[in-house]
């Protein structure tokens, strides 16, 4: 049912495969040629890549035992305290905390966490195979009501060889006694029954170890333990040092799976690390070649490479529908407490908790998004709750972050990234073409920066490019305004205007607000203003709806957009002529020669537009 | 020969599953009720688990692109000609350097390459299926020896119908238009045959398009292109967004490549992202599926969790003994590039790159690794090169680190790693029980401080502790020294030393050189000395060689380590006993009843004796 295969070529074959132009068979020495392949069981009638993951695994969190010990600078009792009680609030139910023979320090927080652990939580502890370790060990655990007893012993031929100098014989009789050695101070001992225990045995090196013998010495181990349905026997098969693409992981836990026996007092955990990049990817094909629990820490510390990183395991499984049964809504808390304790950075791009994977910067992806939430909009409103956002696995919701976060804005970004800040922050739905002329004054300010803009930046950009009400520099401010109907097709208006510090009465007329406002405008500025484009569209609901005006005027040959708010669509509409009469006005598009003055206030006004010149 | 399965459960099935007393099902909602599986192909006939990887991959960094669009703050035009140089001279051959048709700068810094690239390496451009970029992008490319041009279309359900509204026929017909106005305006070209040119189609979001079509539309631009066997065309089969676990993209993999026809004139190019943080997994299975080429980032950079970590790829292949044909020898010089232009640190547990890496501060772990390098020095005077290190999947001197980051000391570390240090920097190989005296030293140190230890730091440890020639505080240097060899059983020594200022003249009869110093020692201080233990070796080689000598001295039931040095053998054992009677004397271990004197110092010796009490 298996085969043996040397995942290594002979060196002649190498070369033979690389071609004699390889700019490496050129070079003077190739390392590659010191290492060999990894002898790797495959399985030929494997049946996990037809399997999906149905539930959510047992997790056992590993962050205070295998991850303090990788620690350049281990945690304190304080921070291993506080560490413990977020992964109880995370909602994790086994939880490995010490090597408690170790040192005086582990031992003490072992009593600590005895003490402090809810009820349905099992406390873990590591020990090695030696007698005098593990009377400390048993020790560390009195009064605790769930204990997991967990003792590792080298079965990979490399560490029985050189390490231990062990033979395969001598490693399985060393297992047995010392099952037999831990069960007589636990589960036989009658002084002992307050607490639930359970054993956990690792064969060291699992993935590099022959994997029969690996099913040998733990068939071997069971046997000792005599573990039941009720509470199963845990064999934790670690890829101590990963070796292989995961499929050959895979391959070798379902082979542990079909020949261990008593398949239902067994839990079959997975304790990966990440040395080749795929400690993650072996624990999922893992899942499906039939464990049953993981070990890891969040975020992947650990030895070298790291454990699995539990955080991308457990939210991964969300998105494909199945709960972890795990909480990370609050995911910056536990950020900030994994960071201050192991005091390594959670990296800006790691699955789900790094600080940019909900970003997206690039102009098609911002464009993307921001028609994924519209399309979701609409499939809400029918009742569809269903999250299908391109580019987006998770909701970032879901993890305490908000949507500001999603769509960042620097000068590789299109028109929809700036586009989408403002319509989050300012509710505005800028017109296409606005949304073009805009783009282009982001892209110029976040390239003459050499940075990216915050949304806060791109607001301001704006307001001050669009002369938004009561920006600075403007020329004009509406200070008062009276529309009258006079007839269905006209309208007067009389409005105050200042006009750089000058309060000017206007009057006009057209077929409604704008024409006639703008006709005004045109007669006192003595230019001639159209529109071209016009559009406005309601912000909010109930009683704080306000209106939203967009207007693209042209003057001289030269146009400009402008934006008005307001509760009213009338002072919206008058806003909006506003702002874009004031960009005109910065434009220098009021040539001289277009200044014509009709009144009294002629003369001050053709001198004040005569200085912007 | 394919089926397809929704990887999801009906929300009352999940209930079943997770039993009522789930934590997660007691919650008031489940984030998890809004993601629906992916839908995915499923080969029931796959190969690919059966595969092994046998040559390196063609490689495609788009570092410049896909990388540099993703960052916060991109790269300067000399960030990005520092970065390609970097690039080349790591050995790449095929460099993704724009999107020469979105920025001046792009299309600029495409000018450039064109220019500077060696003639063996393929500048690739990335541009969307619209007519006048396309013209624009060609024109970037005017004069380059060999260019590629990568277009992308949209062929996901999601961004087909929610970002671009085209149906799978317009989408179908619009790819293959885009390929013929490509072809009419390079390999067709009269004008245009300066440069060698190659295709390159995404089917965007191809893990989450539907593999029957992504076939289909491939074979049309397949058909439109007709590429050659000197020439093949290039398909590029994103997981945009990684949706699945790895082996889901696989089974996509080898379905494409079984059905996309004319298979020796394609070339099938996997571009894997992270989201899942399974994106090595799912190349490796790509290529084990039939994929030729990956496009990658070193280190992982790119759009939020990044592209696929070339730097990854490239050394795990090394691992198996397969040349990547990537040089990594001087991985500092590739970091420093990479952090300054990217702006984004590597981080401390990236595979082969992280500073931590190669680091193990676990006593168990640090033991292995010492054993298994003097296993390996055994091997090698045997003419065996294999590397096989506990631990190290990776020689560090393969990537330009050397051994003295191999292990690092702190409160966690056992015996091993301090003594590591020590072997590696002095050369000295410790007694086992001295080991063991000097780690509590250590680990009491790094424990007070509360962080680890530099290699420097355990040094001035034992030199302090251990009282080595010249050390700051100690009582007794020796002066000078002759020994009268008097029979084959009897030496006599002469020597003066100096006692904590005063110069002493000792004389001392023993069967040797120690126990006759010792004698003189005994007799000057008026104490009683006793050897307990007694160790040399020589360390270094030829002229060079130094002896190294172990002893431990016992004095009213106090006992003391001391080490010598020296080219000579027997100056090294008198250091030894020196530096052991100095510790001797800081431990007080020289109680007021037990100094005696006999001659005419010994009142200068017993007040000074006295005075350190």
């Amino acid at each position: 049912m298996f085969k043996r295969c040397r995942v290594v070529l002979q060196k002649a074959l190498k070369d033979e495969v690389r071609g004699p132009n390889s700019s490496y068979s050129n070079m003077l020495k190739d390392p590659s040629t010191k290492y060999s392949g990894f002898q790797a069981i495959y399985l030929t009638d494997r049946t996990w890549p037809n399997n999906h993951i149905k539930k959510a695994p047992r997790w056992l969190a590993t962050d205070l035992r295998d991850g303090n010990q990788s620690l350049p600078d281990p945690m304190s009792i304080e921070q291993k305290q506080e560490y413990f009680k977020k992964l109880v609030q995370i909602g994790l139910k086994e939880i490995e905390v010490s090597f408690p023979s170790a040192s005086q320090t582990d031992f003490d927080f072992t009593r600590w966490a005895v003490k402090n652990a809810p009820e349905d939580v099992d406390i873990q502890v590591l020990v090695q195979s030696r007698e005098r370790l593990i009377r400390r060990t048993i020790d560390s655990l009195e009064g605790a009501k769930r204990a997991i007893v967990h003792t590792y012993l080298a079965t990979s031929d490399l560490f029985r060889n050189v390490v231990f100098g062990m033979s395969r014989k001598e490693a399985l009789e060393k297992a047995v006694r010392t099952a037999k050695f831990v069960r007589s101070l636990t589960k036989d001992d009658a002084s002992q029954q307050r607490t639930n225990w359970t054993y956990e045995f690792s064969p060291e090196c699992f993935s590099s170890t022959p994997t029969e013998f690996a099913v040998d010495i733990c068939r071997a181990v069971k046997d000792a333990w005599e573990p039941t349905l009720e509470n199963p026997i845990i064999f934790n098969l670690p890829a101590t040092i990963e070796v292989s693409t995961p499929n050959v992981y895979a391959d070798q836990i379902e082979y542990f799976c079909r020949h261990i026996g008593d398949r239902d007092r067994v839990v079959v955990s997975l304790h990966c690390h990440n040395d080749r990049g795929c400690g993650v990817a072996a624990t999922e094909l893992g899942l499906l070649a039939g464990g049953d629990r993981i070990e890891g820490c969040l975020f992947g510390n650990g030895e070298r490479t790291g454990n699995v990183d539990l955080v991308t395991l457990a939210l991964n499984l969300y998105t494909t529908g199945i709960s972890p049964d795990l909480d990370f809504s609050d995911m910056k808390s536990i950020i900030d407490v994994a960071e201050r304790c192991n005091k390594i950075p959670v990296h800006p791009r790691a699955p789900y908790g790094g600080s940019l994977v909900t970003c997206a910067f690039s102009g098609s992806h911002q464009d993307a998004i921001k028609k994924g939430f519209t399309a979701q909009e609409k499939r809400r409103t029918e009742g569809d709750n269903s999250w299908q956002i391109p580019y987006l696995t998770l909701d970032p919701q879901d993890i305490g972050r908000n949507y500001e976060a999603v769509i960042r804005v620097n000068s590789q970004s299109g028109k929809g990234g700036a586009a989408w800040i403002v319509q989050r922050n300012l509710g505005l739905d800028l017109p296409k073409p606005m949304q073009i002329d805009f783009s282009s004054i982001v892209q110029d300010t976040a390239d003459g920066l050499g940075r990216e803009l915050k949304a806060n930046e791109i607001i301001s950009l704006l307001q001050s490019h669009y002369n938004v009400d009561n920006c600075a520099n403007n020329s004009i401010a509406v200070k008062d305004y009276n529309f009258h109907k006079i007839s269905e097709q006209s309208t007067h208006l009389d409005a105050i205007i200042d006009f750089d510090g000058t309060e000017i009465a206007i009057h006009g007329e057209g077929n409604g607000p704008i024409s006639s406002f703008l006709n005004a405008l045109s007669k006192a500025l003595g230019i001639e203003m159209e529109v071209e484009t016009y559009a406005e569209h309601s912000v909010g609901q109930g009683s704080k709806t306000k209106a939203a005006t967009y207007v693209k005027l042209s003057c001289n040959g030269v146009t400009r957009w402008g934006i008005g708010m307001h509760e009213s669509i009338t002072r919206a509409s008058v806003n909006s002529l506003v702002s874009c009469a004031n960009s005109l006005i910065k434009a220098r598009a009021l040539s001289e020669d277009s200044v014509k003055t009709e009144d009294g206030f002629a003369e001050t006004i053709e001198k004040k537009v005569k200085a912007k010149f």
